[in-house]
């Protein structure tokens, strides 16, 4: 398995082994531009424009943070939706022994079929399925997480020249996907005085005859807010009105299925080992185990909540779901900063907390904060807040002395 | 976590818990044609134009291969290249016990990067790299699958309207992603007369300004052949020569780096249990493990080729690597069948041996057959491929006298 490279703008390189990978390196440097049909070929390598189209917000503004914590005060990360960081969630003892004991078989580790396993699609259709809304096996594709299970549903449903309608604050990879793809996105308004319900008009009124979807994402990331009934009553009306289907974050209806059987070959499948666990994974997990986790995240939700709602300068939007919480800053009374990317910056080199800037999500001056981490560490955290906010505060009358400074 | 599905064609069925995923169920034998701007909207939801082009020829030909086989004879299937099924090749224990160990520790449960770990990309640099060929971690993005790197290889080399150069017998994966995106597929030939060497010739004259890669499998799925030294530095010359950048299999040069650094985050990275356990897999699991593995692939493969070889009417092809060996069937000497599907497909209801016919590949008048599977069922298998040849083989008078009934 000795890998083997060749320089083909120089001398060669060769290695002495019967069974040869070949990779191809050119020097970067001196691709020269341009290959003309019945003049001499040239070099001219270049990333697809799928590949320059495809663009992560997060990674692009959390990348260009260049700031180093304060050395003085240990850092803190409220940035990352990742509850398995800190050690203060950990995974059931029943899932790594149904893992484990998929291993020890030895019976999930060849190929799967590209939808998954026939007895695991059964298995979650029979946890999911209810007298209302029957599921069956073939309602069901696993997929390499639920950014694949995005990527195929919006696939399926949108060509190139289609837009789709995506919540605005709301989770990045919609519009890092359908961009790469050459759908359009249109942002529809979620309203933080409204506990981040939708704003029904201005939603319609993106509507015309190219949108392909609507996507409704509930509970939010990154707004931790759930939809009332009532309020999913009148989203559903507006689709049925508009006729436009919903992709409901990674969930979607069957009338789409083969098509998503078609796109779900174009890799072999998600993971075999946790595919095997997963039927011993939904029957056997305690219960005790979710309402555990849930009541855990309840009580830094309103810990946190209340802590930052306290702090002159900050407005946070009580969560109802997910594992987030949005704080609205208000910008007047911190004319230090640009936008939240500088608060959040300064937060980082000042107190070592780091909080994603909403930017992040299409909506400026406000900071998301992950409700995952230990409570005492959210403690902490949000004592660190107040005393930066303490500091940069300005009230009606310094912000307006700063102003007129300028 | 209870499922939810409002009918929006009909009566609405509602749910009753706090937290609800959302579906759109519309009715499929209701779905009008035609959105207009201006006009009513109608529901006109259709997949994509990428799903419709998603095809997977071994799929289709398979699915539509509807034999039984012969009950009196347990079934054998040559068909699946995955070494797995027969417990045979068992996975060495110290891989298992590797991703135990991982999953124990639950220190690989959450959000890896979409690159992979970097810890575990160091590990795959370091195994592989070589003083001639330098890698670094940087160089290596690891990905769901190989099917999931050929796809992000694919994906960051050519736009749609380009063309790429693909074996013939080859890997039916290539073309199903190509046309899924809208990029063209040029066959190249290879030639069983030379050990599945690549007609460069004819490789050549494929070239031209649209081309953006030329795919080289080596060892071949399906041919289980090896290129020698010599035949690879002249591969190298063509593409040197047209200046076409080399997609090895899975295995691609460091150029077109950001661009997949990029694509890789569409989705959010492979299995974290194996990229965990993957550094102690690389280093601990026991040389003997491979050299016993690759010396049952090459006692079988032996084996098989002398069986089929002393078949009258089948002209195999010795393999060199992979786990594949190409047999042609002299379709002169079995007037009876059509095609090699038809071959294969009476070959399970008579015998109950299935291999794939190479259609799949497309190669017509060859089949393939697999050698991972225990040395008695291969024997086995071709002797009932023997007893099924020998009942249906007609030398050139008898193949005349049938040619004359019609």
């Amino acid at each position: 398995m000795d890998s083997y490279l060749i320089q083909v703008n120089g001398h060669d390189d060769h290695g002495d082994h019967a069974m040869l990978d070949v990779h191809l390196k050119t020097n970067g440097n001196t691709i020269p531009l341009g290959k003309a049909k019945g003049r001499k070929p040239r070099w001219a390598v270049r990333a697809s424009e799928m590949s320059k189209k495809t663009f992560n917000p997060v990674r692009a503004i959390v990348d260009s943070m260049k700031v180093e914590p304060n050395p003085k005060k240990a850092m803190i990360s409220l940035s990352l939706g990742d509850p398995t960081v800190f050690g203060n969630l950990p995974t059931n003892n029943e899932v790594t022994r149904a893992v484990k004991e998929v291993l020890d078989s030895g019976r999930c580790n060849g190929y799967a079929p590209s939808v998954g396993y026939q007895s695991c699609r059964e298995a979650v259709a029979a946890f999911y399925t209810c007298p209302e809304a029957p599921l069956e096996a073939q309602d069901v594709i696993l997929t390499s997480g639920c950014s694949q299970a995005i990527e195929l549903a919006l696939a399926v449903l949108a060509n190139p020249g289609q837009n789709i309608l995506v919540p605005r604050p709301g989770f990045s990879l919609y519009k890092t996907l359908a961009l790469s793809m050459g759908i359009e996105v249109k942002l529809y308004n979620l309203l933080p005085e409204k506990a981040w319900e939708i704003d029904l008009k201005q939603l319609e009124s993106l509507v015309d005859e190219k949108t392909a979807c609507l996507i409704v994402n509930n509970p939010s990331n990154p707004c931790g807010s759930v939809f009332s009934k009532r309020h999913l009553q009148k989203i559903l009306a507006v689709a049925s009105r508009q006729c436009v289907p919903i992709l409901a974050d990674e969930i979607y209806g069957d009338m789409i299925r083969d098509g998503l059987v078609r796109l779900s070959q174009r890799i072999l499948g998600p993971c075999t080992l946790v595919q095997g666990a997963l039927e011993r994974i939904l029957h056997r997990t305690p219960s005790e185990f979710y309402h555990n986790t849930l009541s855990i995240l309840k009580s830094n939700a309103d810990l946190c909540y209340a802590a930052l709602s306290a702090i002159p300068g900050l407005r946070p939007v009580r969560p109802a779901g997910a594992m987030y919480l949005m704080v609205e800053i208000e910008m007047e009374h911190f004319p230090e900063f640009e936008n939240d990317v500088e608060f959040t910056e300064r937060l980082i080199s000042e107190q070592s907390v780091f909080c994603l800037p909403a930017t992040c999500f299409e909506y400026p001056n406000f900071f998301r904060v992950v409700i995952t981490v230990p409570e005492e560490m959210i403690l902490e955290a949000c004592s660190r807040i107040q005393e930066f906010c303490e500091m940069h505060y300005q009230g009606a009358e310094g912000a307006q002395d700063l102003e007129c400074d300028k």
